[in-house]
């Protein structure tokens, strides 16, 4: 299975302080961009894969979802998450993404966000999501921009005062990586643009958009936590 | 319209000696990866943007192809290509690609190698291909991979015996770098990988395959301006 480094008590301490656990969407910086690639959620079922909190699951359910289903691997933040007023048409559950099996042909919309490079085996998830999306629907996530898990050494070479310079020896050779962000020792898997894409069109979906979106200088400093790049995909499942 | 780089002496003169133009498709480290993303040109018209010395519209013939048409800004280039032994069913035209007008439902492949990275207007050309391709064709494409026109600033910053470091801090600001390889003052277009990815999709292609080809280490050995990653794309238009 991947490592829950959101149950290791250091991790979880600081984790909860960054914006966007304390403040949710509106402190999630790539919000506005991935939620103008999710359908419209009335009148659909609505998974999220590595829920966290449950932002998201509500955030569904405040648009007119049926019923919200969120998953994690983290027993710190599906109690958080339960901790919210509660909404019989949410559920969550806890399990490892990747052993965890989907119904099939039971949700409209798949969404996950910052959880698939935590992943060893992704490709078979990204089946499981295939088959668990009803025909027409779709899957919505986003992952680290793969050249900032590409460093098999993760320091941050200063390069001058207004630049950082990563090296990129590595970005193809894809693997584990190591960082020490919030706790040490947390595990990353590196896959290149490519793979992502890769895995997504020989699951069967469609590709309806792939976006590097990076934080504008304002966001940069509101918070030096979003001064990082996100990968988002929009994959589409036949009608 | 682009700039025509190729027909300057001093650039000309270096190009023509790299071992892809001298070899060929077999001085080509990454055109065994650009050829299992072709469709078999056998029956079909074979459309080539940024032809050079026509070695890929050959190779169309020499599998089968009805005709190829090779399109070039360069007329260094198509003096050479067509020095070639002749071949009726082969046509070169000189032709700015950026302003270029494709006849519409003509072609069934459409390709190009290391061209579309020096023009401004590319969603315009995108448009025409979708325009001149049959239904069901395919465009097939390399550019340099977006790593590498990324840099403001492109020296490359040594960073060990083994590893060369890039600055990044410019990769999601798109627009024109200029570099000196083989003659100062190349223009290229910077582009995102997303930007590549989203002009086909508006221009209504499924996207098929997205490739980050880097080259092995027997190849970088083999010659040393082969050590460069090339971004590879298909797209196809629906039938």
């Amino acid at each position: 299975m991947a490592q829950n480094i959101y149950d290791s008590e250091n991790f979880f301490k600081n984790y909860i302080q960054l914006p966007r656990q304390v403040k949710g969407l509106a402190g999630t910086p790539e919000w506005s961009a991935l939620k103008s690639l999710l359908p419209d959620p009335k009148g659909t079922q609505f998974l999220d894969l590595g829920c966290g909190f449950g932002w998201v699951c509500r955030w569904s359910r405040e648009n007119g979802s049926v019923a919200a289903h969120g998953v994690d691997v983290s027993e710190k933040m599906l109690c958080k998450a339960r901790s919210f007023p509660t909404d019989s048409a949410i559920t969550y559950t806890r399990a490892d993404l990747e052993t965890f099996e989907l119904p099939p042909n039971t949700y409209d919309i798949a969404f996950s966000s910052l959880s698939f490079h935590y992943l060893k085996n992704l490709p078979s998830l990204i089946q499981q999501i295939y088959k668990t999306l009803t025909p027409g629907g779709a899957l919505v996530f986003s992952v680290e921009h793969p050249v900032y898990t590409a460093p098999q050494d993760p320091k941050v070479v200063p390069g001058s005062e207004y630049q950082t310079i990563w090296s990129l020896a590595s970005y193809l050779d894809e693997g584990p990586r190591i960082s020490n962000w919030l706790a040490d020792g947390v595990v990353k898997q590196h896959r290149t643009i490519s793979t992502y894409a890769t895995i997504l069109l020989e699951a069967g979906f469609a590709l309806a958009a792939l976006e590097e979106w990076g934080p504008t200088q304002e966001q940069i400093k509101a918070s030096p936590h979003t001064a990082f790049s996100f990968l988002l995909l929009k994959a589409v499942k036949a009608k």
